[in-house]
């Protein structure tokens, strides 16, 4: 029997980059997507709380069952799960291909990695992919032949308990190959965009700078600098479990 | 010298629980509230891109310098680094009193959190503090000696390398003391109310039960329900290393 296959992003809906995931996915199983209905990029592990969903089933792309959701990626993953799987879950969870590279750091700001941490909170073996392309028409088809091979690696292999991949590709059609890497210990060094608006009050608007200060070659920034493609195993278990006995050590006094 | 003291919380800036927060952090340095506009819960580590900012300084205590801004808590973080502090890192970041626990896996999904996560990638020692009460009129006075004794250790000794700390309290005054502890392995059961608008169309809202299988002693939510004041330390390298074996020993053929 063919694998159920749930397919999301945080680019929204009409993305290039999820009809690309998609349309690699139709390959190897029974696809549903549910994304966002207008982009959601940098939302994070966001959940909409104070407000009403929506989920609507829409006819976009010939015999892919669709829905487009008002909420953040990880609300996709959610009513997916609970409204449209009815707790029977997918075999797998497919989330991206996102404009723009999730390595390193930006597994935390990124909707497309948090909706894969949803799908595995879940217990559904889980995957973000990500290339290093933020344009509209970025062209994701080097990237195809790897992303069916992880997805069926997966889907075989399953996952260790907890985890998800985090797969980012360069932009290149000349790929060296795959590499396993930890996330580079790296951060954004923010900037704000200084303007005023037409009323003469101030706003700003969020740019920033790269900085991996991180020179280990088994990084995933390493790996894509380098051309390859980093697969980046993701746990959502955030204890620093090093440093409990160094907390235990603490005297206090309460 | 005092130090100085950034507080942010994801309630926003009128919330009761902030107030509680900056008054004990009064007691200890120079305080500099930059806190939401509106109530941010639930918005996990997102980041405004699409759209401008909004930060005004304004004036709702007396003799505390405050900001409130359009954005995301993290937002605020990132906005008071770059416009306020200039640079200058202030000597710690406290985030919250959250209204209601962000204990186990609801550090993913908290605002409260991820603005002391966000603190902490800026390399400044920071702490996120959360009561089990989720009312607005919450009663925060007995959490205050604990408050201001474990920002007292975090200033004196400092915290390990990229870590920072997530402390819960239970809600009774009755306090048997601080267990340092991992975050249990619990999730939220979603379930979605369904409704119908006034123009007889669906919507949703989020509601859910959460749900511990984990029944370790070392665990948060053991902690809470015994009537410990938890502190989980917190890591932001979401890399799964035990995982890198296991994902080198598949044979990939791209």
């Amino acid at each position: 029997m063919k694998p159920t296959i749930l397919v999301v992003n945080d680019d929204g809906i009409t993305a290039p980059g999820i009809k690309a995931l998609m349309d690699v996915m139709k390959q190897i199983g029974n696809v549903v997507v549910v994304a966002p209905d207008s982009p959601q990029s940098g939302m994070g592990h966001a959940i909409t709380i104070g407000k009403p969903l929506r989920l609507d089933k829409v006819d976009i792309y010939e015999g892919i069952e669709m829905y487009r959701c008002s909420g953040t990626p990880v609300d996709c993953v959610k009513l997916a799960v609970t409204k449209i799987f009815k707790g029977k879950k997918p075999d797998l969870c497919v989330s991206g291909i996102n404009h723009g590279l999730n390595n390193s750091i930006n597994v935390l700001y990124s909707g497309t990695m948090s909706a894969a941490v949803e799908g595995a909170i879940e217990s559904i073996p889980s995957i973000g992919f990500s290339l290093d392309d933020y344009t509209l028409d970025a062209d994701f088809s080097h990237c195809e032949k790897f992303i069916k091979q992880i997805a069926l690696m997966v889907l075989q292999n399953g996952l260790p308990t907890a985890t998800l991949l985090n797969v980012n590709f360069p932009n290149t059609a000349h790929i060296k190959g795959i590499k396993i890497c930890r996330q580079a210990n790296a951060k954004w060094a923010e900037e704000f965009d200084e303007r005023l608006d037409p009323y003469k009050r101030n706003y700003y608007w969020l740019t920033g700078v790269f900085q991996n200060n991180d020179l280990g070659e088994d990084t995933d920034v390493w790996a894509l600098e380098n051309h390859y493609v980093s697969i980046v195993p993701v746990q959502f278990d955030l204890t620093a479990h090093h440093a409990i006995p160094v907390l235990n050590s603490w005297k206090f006094d309460v």
